[in-house]
């Protein structure tokens, strides 16, 4: 019988693993971000936040190792659904780009945020830090103001964008609590113990309200 | 009437002006090798390297700042010689790729040793951190040769391809010298104080001969 205060070891490791993976993703994600920003001081400006955000990938790294876990046997369930998030929602152009990283954010943010209430203090730490805030939304912010304020059209298109992802993200997100008991039970906390999908779900629908707040602050 | 021993002020600009879009340009290739890596300790090892490589970048750009340069307008002579490098030699694959960023590495390392000897201690602390190992050398070689032993017939191509990276290396570096002359007298050094042609020729020839060296360890 798992309390529901300290979390089982292996729902830990699948949370830790999916971090982890997701992380380093967005690492990837902003490195190429990076890459394809018009100015060099985008380019240097977004290059540290990609940095920030490997960081917190070798955190929860090294505290996988700490717990005994084998980091790359952690992360491995969680690559095939957040691959096919990312392969589903290619951006067009470097300002779906931009949105995709901050609704992604936010929405891992909120998640994370929700989860790490359930954890014993040291592991809500790392989860904690690993949500700390790198600068990247007011980036974003700025950017996309600007460009729907240079060309009003865009925010019709960066709004239905902005829909989608959200849409894949849960699709995402159902399919892995439906596969990972462990985490579901952990996510679904104390509320729903037996990590039911319907509580879940619930959670999620408190992350998507949280995210029609910030589409709002886009301009979106 | 300039010394060699104290560079002047804007040759410096320009080195590390070179140096840091070189950096950033390496944190861009390794974080797309990292990610483009078919193990996720592959990706997480290369990432590391791609950090480090960032960690450069910001201290040579950094240290633009302190000098009273603009980083972004120190740099920008530069972005046009080393993009067209790179988008001249495209990496066809994963191999490739690991390929070109060892042989640029070591290029690299070689021009920027040979460069630091003329420098006052400071600058040259700095050059020489740039350059140091960031256990990419001993990664690439080691991925390289069990490629190479897994199927020989690799061995013939990445060689070609590890000349053709030196031929436009070379290429895009007479160019810069060509267009930089303050820069071209900081390179030429002590030994060609006008910055001629063929006094930098001469070193890029000593360069080249160290080039043909490390492919050995390859095994081309």
């Amino acid at each position: 019988m798992a309390g529901t205060d300290a979390a089982p070891a292996d729902a830990l490791t699948d949370l830790f693993g999916l971090l982890a993976y997701a992380e380093l993703v967005a690492f990837f994600n902003l490195s190429g971000d990076a890459e394809r920003a018009s100015s060099l001081a985008d380019k240097a400006a977004l290059g540290e936040m990609a940095v920030t955000e490997f960081g917190h990938f070798r955190a929860l790294h090294d505290e996988l190792t700490r717990r005994g876990a084998v980091p790359e046997q952690a992360m491995e369930p969680f690559v095939a659904p957040l691959d096919a998030f990312h392969a589903r929602t290619a951006p067009a152009d470097w300002l779906e780009s931009l949105v995709k990283a901050y609704v992604g954010d936010g929405l891992a943010a909120d998640f994370y945020r929700a989860v790490a209430e359930r954890l014993e203090p040291q592991a809500r730490a790392l989860v904690l830090e690993a949500l700390a805030d790198t600068g990247h939304a007011d980036f974003v912010v700025s950017r996309v103001r600007a460009a729907i304020e240079a060309d009003p059209s865009r925010a019709g298109r960066l709004a239905l964008w902005a829909r989608r992802l959200v849409g894949e993200a849960l699709a995402q997100a159902h399919r892995v609590v439906a596969e990972r008991p462990s985490l579901a039970k952990l996510v679904a906390g104390a509320d729903g113990e037996s990590g039911r999908q319907g509580d879940i779900g619930r959670m999620f629908a408190q992350i998507t309200d949280a995210h029609d707040q910030r589409l709002a602050a886009l301009g979106l």
